[in-house]
C-alpha cells in the first residue's frame, strides 16, 4: 500500500467500486485522505461535506439519507457531531460504514494510523510509553488511542488542565485491564519518561474566559527548547493551531507530518479489507 | 446495468467520458445518482452545486457558464430553478443536456425510473392505477410523470389539497387524449382503487398559515394503519419528510428505496444511451 | 492532447495519479478545465474550494494545508487572493505547484493557453499586435500575458481608464526590454492597429461612485459595431460581464469560445509534463 500511496505503483483493486462520504462535519485531512486511498486504489468518490447542498436541508433524516448512499455505494464513510452515529447506522445498512469521527466519541481510522506510524518508527507495539497531552476530555482522537494501547498493554501519561482530563469513563476501563497511567497538569514532568508526546488542541471555545484560554494555552506550548535533548518522537493527528510551534518541523522530533502521509496507506488497507476482501 | 449498478461487475464504457454537472438548486439523490451512474461506467464527473463557488457568483450568465461545460465534458445534467431552462440550454449547446428537474416544470429522468419501478414491480406497463398523492401543483416530478403514465393508457387519481391540485393545463392534455383519471382530496376514496400510491412532499412554504399546513399534513400521512391489507405499492421520489410513516419501511409495501436505487441502472442507460451511443 | 480533449481518444498516461486542488478563490473555468485536463488523462482530482468545509476554518495555517496535499497528491494547483503564495508553497513541499491565480500577480495558465489561441488562429507567435483591453492595473491574466508576449517580440497597446492602467513596474521591464507599446484610453485608437483584442472584466468594485463605473463600462463595450470591417479576433479570459456583446458570439470575431476549450489540451500537456515526464 506504501508504494501505492507513495504513487509509484498503481492499483486496480477498487475499480468500478464506490465510495458514499458522509461528512456532515468540516474535515480536511479525514475526508482528504479517504479520497486518495479510494482512488490511489482504481476506486471513486461520492457524497457531500456540510448540509447546504444536500437533502438534507430539505429536513431529510439521516436515516433515509444513509439508505440512498447504501443504494449508491460499496461503503459508507461518515462523520458526525454526535456520538454513536456511525454505529447507529451500521445497524440499518448493508454495506461497511467507516467512523470518521462521532463528536467526542471515536476516532478508529485514526487511531490504526497513529498505531501503525508507532510501529514504523519505534520499530514495535509495545515497551514504550505514550503522552497523550492536550485536550483529553473532548477530543475523539485520544479517546480511541488511550483504548487502543491499552489492548498492547503500552503505558500512557495524560497530560492536560484539569478542566480537560481524560473522562473517567475511560480511566476506570483502563484500571480495569491493569493499564499504568499517570496523570498531571505539567508537561515537565513526563518529558523524562515518554516515547512518544502525542499532542491534540485545546479549543479556545472550551474556556469561559479568553484569559484562562491564553494561560493554558502558553503551558502545554512543545517547542524546541522544551523537548530538545530528549529521546521521544512528537506527533500531532493535524491540523495544528499553536500547540507546536514551528520550530521543530524541521528536526528528527518532528513526526507529524509522517503521521498524516501514513494515513493514505492505512486507509487503503482498510478499504481493501471492506470493500475487495468483504471483511 | 442492474449488475454494474450492484457492483457485481464492472463497465468500461465511458472510459474517458466526463459528465458536466450544473446543479443551480440543492439534490443529493439525483446528483449522486448521476455521478454513481458515470463512475459506474468508468467515465468521470465535473461541476458545481449551488452557485457560491463559480464563476456565476461574479455574474457570468447561464448560457456562457453551459458553453464552457460543453466545452469540458460529453453531456451537460442541468437542474435550476427555473422552467424551461434545459430547453434553452440543449439549443445553444452540441453536447447532450438532461434536465435534472428544472423548477416546477419537469424531471424527466425521475420518470424513466419511476417507471422502470413499476415494470419490476407489476410486471408490466400496462392495465394499472396510479395514485399521485400530496402537492400535485408544484411536484415537476408527478407532472412529468402524469404525461408519460398517459403515453402507456394507464389510469390516475390525483390526490391533493384543492391548493395543490394537479394544474389544468396537464389535464386539459390528458382529457385531450381520453385519459382516464379522478379527482379527490380524500386519500380514502382511492385505496382500493391503487395499485400504486406515488406519494410526493407538501411543503411547508406553499401556506400561508402554519395551522392550516398541519392540518392538511395530517389528512395526507400514508401509514401502516391506512394501508394495511389494501394490494398496492408504495413510492415516493424521496426525500421524504413527514408523508410516509417509518412504520412502512420495513414491510412489503415499501417500493421507494428500491425506486431509489433503480435511479442507478435507468440513469447509466441514459448516460450510455447519450454518450456511447450518441443516440 | 487536443484528440483527447475531444473526447475522441482517451489516454491512461495518469493512471493513478492525483491532483490537489487548492482554491481559496471561486474558480469554474480554471478549476473545471484542470480537473478535466486530470481526468481526460485518467487521472483523479482531490481539494476544496473555498474556505468553510475545510480544516483551514479551524485555523490551519497555509504551510500545514500544503504539506497535507503533498502527502496525497503528484501535484498541487493553488488560487489565492495573496500575490506570491504559489512561489511560496513551491519552496515548502517537492511536489510540482501550479499557480492558477495568485490576488493581483499572477496567471501562468492561463497565459499559456492564450498564446496557444494566438499562435493556431493567427498561425505563428511573432509580428502581430495584441491590444489588452479593460481593467490592466489588478487584472493578473493580463500581466502574465504581457510578459509572455515580450518574450516573443510581439507589439502590444495598453487600452484601459487612467485609474486601472498597466503598472509602472511592468512598464520599465518591457522599456528596459525594448519592447514597442502604446497606451490610450480610447479604445477606437487602437482598432486599425490591432490583430488581437484581449478583453478583460472591469470590476465596479474598482470605483468609488456608480455613476463613474457606469461611464467607463460604456466606453469599453466591444460590439459588433465597434468591430466590424476590422481584421482582428477578439479574445477574453471569461467569465464576461458586459464588456462583450453577445452580437459577437455568432461571428468570426469570437475566438473566446474557443479559447475558453483550448485550457483543456493546454492544461493536459502542462499536467503531463510535470506530472509524468516529472519535469
Amino acid at each position: 500500500m506504501e508504494k501505492i500511496a507513495e504513487s509509484n505503483e498503481y492499483s486496480n483493486d477498487l475499480k468500478g467500486k464506490i465510495l458514499g462520504m458522509m461528512f456532515y462535519e468540516p474535515s480536511t485531512r479525514t475526508r482528504l485522505s479517504f479520497e486518495t486511498s479510494m482512488k490511489r486504489l482504481g476506486g471513486s468518490c461520492i457524497g457531500f461535506v456540510g448540509i447546504d447542498a444536500s437533502s438534507v436541508s430539505k429536513g431529510e433524516n439521516l436515516a433515509d439519507t444513509s439508505k440512498m448512499l447504501e443504494s449508491y455505494s460499496d461503503a459508507i464513510v461518515l462523520r458526525h457531531s454526535l456520538e454513536g452515529v456511525s454505529k447507529f447506522i451500521s445497524d440499518i445498512v448493508d454495506v461497511p460504514v467507516i467512523n470518521a469521527g462521532d463528536g467526542a466519541g471515536q476516532h478508529p481510522t485514526q487511531t490504526l494510523l497513529d498505531l501503525y506510524t508507532m510501529k514504523k518508527e519505534l520499530g514495535k507495539l509495545k515497551d514504550f510509553t505514550v503522552s497523550l497531552v492536550g485536550d483529553l476530555k473532548y477530543g475523539r482522537t485520544v479517546h480511541s488511542l488511550a483504548y487502543a494501547l491499552a489492548l498492547f498493554g503500552i503505558n500512557m501519561n495524560f497530560v492536560s488542565p484539569k478542566e480537560l482530563s481524560m473522562p473517567d469513563e475511560i480511566l476506570h476501563d483502563l484500571e480495569k485491564n491493569n493499564i499504568s497511567f499517570n496523570q498531571t497538569n505539567d508537561i515537565k514532568d513526563i518529558l523524562n519518561n515518554s516515547d512518544v508526546l502525542y499532542v491534540t488542541r485545546i479549543q479556545k471555545e472550551r474556556f469561559p474566559d479568553v484569559e484562562e484560554y491564553s494561560k493554558i494555552k502558553g503551558a502545554y506550548l512543545i517547542d524546541k527548547k522544551l523537548i530538545e535533548g530528549k529521546n521521544l518522537i512528537v506527533m500531532h493527528p493535524l491540523p495544528r493551531v499553536d500547540e507546536i510551534s514551528h520550530d521543530i518541523d524541521n528536526t528528527k522530533y518532528n513526526t507529524y507530518f509522517k503521521q498524516a502521509f501514513n494515513g493514505v496507506p492505512v486507509r487503503m488497507a482498510i478499504l481493501n479489507t471492506l470493500i475487495k476482501n468483504k471483511f
